[in-house]
């Protein structure tokens, strides 16, 4: 049995890219998304065939390697594949080429089946799964945890969660968290380092018009490289972990 | 002569829509200024080549006039074209049409060139519309300007400008004033109504940091219906007005 591979090419827009002129990572989460919703709908299992037995795909955590980020105007390849499945957890990968075909960057990501109505994650159905041809182990894969924001060292930002952060699914888009994250690093961080590993685990929803706080740490790690850590929280609630690691850039990019 | 038209098509995604599951107008408007971009790219004109005049297009006004939202997972087509321009302003239309060719949407659009080192609009200049061919014409188009906020039925959020507002013309993205404008309207009324009509004027740019207020009142028109007027201010600056005019909705997406 081999996994079926579903691959699409996007043409990265302006209004996709940053001021450094590549693309942001919330973006290039969505498109990875939708490149899996693709895969679903063209499989016969689509978001509307799972919305009909009352089920939807949450995503619980995304662990991304970029060692380049795509730039303004560029088309890039995504490809995608569900990777293998046990009781309770849908492993599925996804890879982004430049157009030269090399690889910029890897994800994994970890999804699980909600029950829609009670709000409740329930057992992986094997119809659901089977025309993906992912194999059924039952191996748990231990994603490593996002790295714990020190208390001590915390910058916090508050946000409201605004009507357009919620997207067709009727709840908070995820690449929002990512967003709120992003944004405890100033200007002159962001458009002088770039990212090089993410990893980002989604713990309790959000919902419109609830405060929530993004608190950073940022550290040096042992071999140079630059980390932060994020916590997405609203009141006592964790709602979101994160961390990322960051090195310092030298290119810039021209169209 | 006949002005050059340019036309493309873009299927919209689950992340570009709100939970009506029709697209967002920031999303709309940044595509319809991605299309007009690629106009000028294949013309050989294109920002690039702006930039190395020193030169920039910059959007003044935005009037749009909206039959239909497009939804989730349809396929729109942009089509867009330069009417007319004078000494120091060039016209261009926007019309989306959906997969069956209805008109849904129809934009006009008023763009000046801007001095990019000096940060002043400069005197249009022949060789970078001829391209176009679009008719020079003395006659200065009177968009109507948005209606003005009733001072004393506002509503205002506050909004600190992030990193991600910014795109890769290291400006605020020109769609994050109709998010900000938006956002003072509540869930249940953007849920609730579809928007007919939408005149927002850009005065001063905003930048990252700034802490900007959105204010907004909201009337009956004679016609029944539902009159939103939008001011973007930082202190006593206005940045951008909008007017928006609203309909009760009755229909329901679903893909």
């Amino acid at each position: 049995m081999t996994n079926q591979i579903f691959e699409k090419e996007h043409q990265v827009s302006y209004y996709e890219c940053d001021a450094t002129r590549r693309i942001t990572i919330p973006m290039l989460i969505n498109i990875m998304m939708h490149v899996s919703g693709e895969q679903s709908h063209a499989l016969g299992v689509g978001d509307e065939q799972l919305n009909d037995k009352g089920l939807a795909w949450i995503v619980l955590q995304y662990e991304m390697n970029i060692t380049q980020v795509p730039e303004f105007y560029k088309t890039i390849k995504v490809t995608t594949q569900a990777m293998s499945y046990n009781k309770l957890f849908c492993y599925r990968d996804f890879n982004v080429y430049d157009e030269a075909g090399n690889l910029c960057v890897t994800a994994h990501s970890t999804f699980a089946l909600l029950d829609v109505t009670q709000r409740k994650m329930v057992r992986i159905q094997d119809e659901v799964v089977a025309p993906f041809e992912a194999e059924f182990s039952k191996k748990l894969i231990r994603t490593p945890k996002p790295e714990k924001v020190a208390d001590e060292l915390t910058v916090s930002n508050e946000y409201r969660v605004r009507y357009l952060d919620i997207d067709s699914n009727q709840h908070v888009n995820n690449s929002k968290y990512i967003d709120w994250a992003m944004d405890t690093l100033d200007y002159e961080f962001l458009t002088t380092h770039k990212l090089t590993y993410l990893n980002i685990k989604f713990e309790k929803e959000v919902y419109y018009g609830d405060r929530i706080q993004s608190q950073m740490s940022l550290h040096e790690a042992e071999n140079g490289k630059i980390v932060s850590a994020h916590r997405i929280v609203t009141g006592s609630t964790t709602n979101s972990e994160a961390s990322m690691v960051w090195e310092k850039s030298e290119d810039e990019v021209s169209r």
